[in-house]
């Protein structure tokens, strides 16, 4: 609500300044008439608006060499991706990615590292991240800006303050990991954390498969089965930040204990050993497991097939609760999970069709992930760079103060 | 997005009407200066709101008589609920309701009639709404102003055309019930159908147990299970109005066939006939002997309570998926549901316990619904309201060109 003139016009021109920021990031260039019709703004506004971010350091204009248009070509804005930058990086149950991410969503620096679990609790993977950002950080130059930091958890997370509630697949219960982090890593930006399904959810409809939906369920199997749930274009997080978690619907009342405490969970029923077991394997092999029964039953072993087809089952129960009760356009699925589809899509399909209400479930589409493996940590990155795009204003100014 | 400052004073002038109009028709009545500080806006511009409103004839102001405080007291606005009215219906599976609903909230004047299923077709209860609407109408003094028509189905709703795609308790598939009630109706206003379960949600927040609080799942049970999803303070309509179908959760892979096609819904195993047959009665015996078990329950007959505690695990493994999936703060239980929770909470809180992410679970509180019976036909009065509410001056402009 606004009170008075003078008020309103600073507000409309910090709300313009955000809104062009985030149209550069989120579709890396545009041109100043695109932005024109997009904004619905005239052109001299859109001048002195890529004026002032360009001024801040945070875009660059070119003039294309040779347009086949008619007249003066209208000047390309892009993002300077390597001035304003986050650190990011995405606690999967078996791999840390950490990156250097700067505007755009460009990936200017990365590392993988395996994670041994059990054996490495919070306080080494924390050690270990602050090792990792401090040499992403000394990769970019001495012009780049460091404006927030993101970490997505396989787990429970509280919004508010990134507390880890529970990871089961982690071993993690009740850490104060958002805190614990920043007393480490001592950088005077904010901190957020998330869980890595919100988060990969949240990247594939910022700029992924799922770019321009409204309404999309993301899906990802490692050893559990996670994911994030975008209603209206906005992640839900719930009351307290513990919204979207896919992997612990109950889908079976007579089925195995799982890690959360319950029983009959989707992921016990069509997670990482659930596929292995019905598949003939042992449980416990990890991904690579996973791997060898996906070419197996991709060359036609019987016994793969068969339990491939029964955990395509659970998948298509355990779609039809999602599609019935959330009416999405688009189900992306991540990690295994597209792969299973791969090789049981019609079965998947045609239970799905017999399973959700008719009207729900025949405009939903499955697809594969727009950013691969990297949707949870590129997700992170989003949120590290909330504050910058939502005030960019103000981001820079505290920046001329602090130095 | 606003380009010049002529229109942003149009706009925000617009924006502050409609939001000062909607404090007063969601909270009844409001001083002056609780509106100066609800609003942040200053004394002047409140009077100045309130007089456009009141000119309109959409509010009205008292002083009050005696005031404990010192000073000169503040000016109590309130709505008309006798200028600006709805007519709001909702067709239940066994029962239609048909009000006249004032501005506040209130009911001007109402009907309940028996709806005769499977005879009662869709024609016949179109031809019916259409009497009752205009008894209702004449029933209202001749300066009230019909500002919109909401009706809620116990169906799956197409939101944008009011298309009903699928009502199984109902027996229709397939109609275009908002085209087919317009053209009955022929009146001049937007007309509005929507899911029962979403509009009882939408009441529950707007006016009911629910008032406040952001992130909420509101169940209620007639022979099916309906409800309805707030997240963020909105209901969850999904891609085409059909989110929300709490009853058609994928419960039990061993369960009965479902009306909906599918098989081991949420509402086979805990709907009507379900509590019926677990308690050793026949199935389809409706309301009356739905009430007939609670009794005998309640009075300790031993087969009517084993049979409720089985339907009570349901209930609590449909809770467990719904509170892992939304995290809402609140969940909120109607008709027999209530009932059902009065009479077995503890089991079902026990299960639910056990059943539930921890985080998620700990903090969610399982209410009564503040409206009684009436939520769903409140949230067809909501539904119906919202032209008038998002844009008052628009609308009063439009009833002075259509007279």
């Amino acid at each position: 609500m606004v009170s008075s003139s003078g008020a309103t016009q600073d507000e409309i021109r910090r709300l313009n300044v955000s809104t062009l920021l985030r149209q550069i990031h989120v579709h890396g260039q545009l041109s100043r008439a695109d932005l024109t019709t997009r904004m619905g703004l005239n052109r001299s506004t859109i001048k002195a608006l890529v004026g002032e971010l360009s001024e801040a350091g945070l875009v660059t204009e070119t003039i294309p060499e040779t347009s086949m248009r008619a007249g003066r070509p209208s000047h390309v804005v892009r993002p300077k991706s390597d001035t304003a930058y986050v650190l990011a990086a995405n606690i999967g149950v078996d791999t840390v990615t950490v990156a250097a991410v700067g505007l755009g969503g460009i990936i200017e620096g990365r590392a993988d590292y395996p994670l041994l679990r059990p054996a490495e609790g919070h306080e080494m993977v924390i050690a270990r991240l602050a090792t990792e950002f401090r040499e992403l950080q000394a990769s970019m130059g001495p012009a780049a800006w460091l404006v927030g930091v993101g970490v997505g958890v396989a787990g429970a997370i509280r919004r508010a303050d990134g507390f880890v509630e529970f990871a089961p697949n982690l071993g993690w219960r009740q850490v104060p990991f958002g805190q614990l982090l920043a007393e480490r890593l001592g950088v005077h930006v904010q901190i957020s954390v998330g869980n890595d399904g919100d988060l990969g959810a949240l990247a594939e409809h910022v700029r992924g498969a799922g770019r321009g939906i409204q309404n999309l369920i993301y899906l990802s199997g490692e050893v559990g089965i996670g994911g994030g749930i975008v209603v209206e274009g906005r992640i839900v997080t719930g009351a307290q930040g513990y919204a979207g978690e896919v992997g612990h619907m109950m889908l079976n009342p007579n089925g195995r204990i799982c890690r959360c405490g319950s029983h009959g969970c989707f992921e016990t029923e069509a997670g990482e050993d659930a596929v292995l077991v019905a598949c003939g394997r042992e449980a416990g092999g990890g991904r690579a497991a996973l791997l060898e029964v996906f070419a197996a039953a991709s060359q036609g072993e019987l016994r793969a097939l068969d339990g491939l087809h029964e955990i395509a089952i659970w998948v298509a129960r355990g779609l039809s609760t999602l599609v019935n009760l959330l009416n999405p356009d688009v189900v992306i699925l991540g990690g295994p999970l597209w792969s299973l589809f791969f090789l049981t899509g019609d079965l998947i399909r045609s239970e799905l069709h017999a399973m959700s209400i008719f009207a729900a479930r025949t405009q939903v589409q499955v697809l594969q992930p727009g950013l691969g493996d990297d949707s949870s940590l590129l997700g992170a990155a989003e949120l590290a760079f909330e504050p910058l795009l939502s005030d960019p204003v103000d981001a820079w100014s505290r920046r001329a103060l602090t130095g």
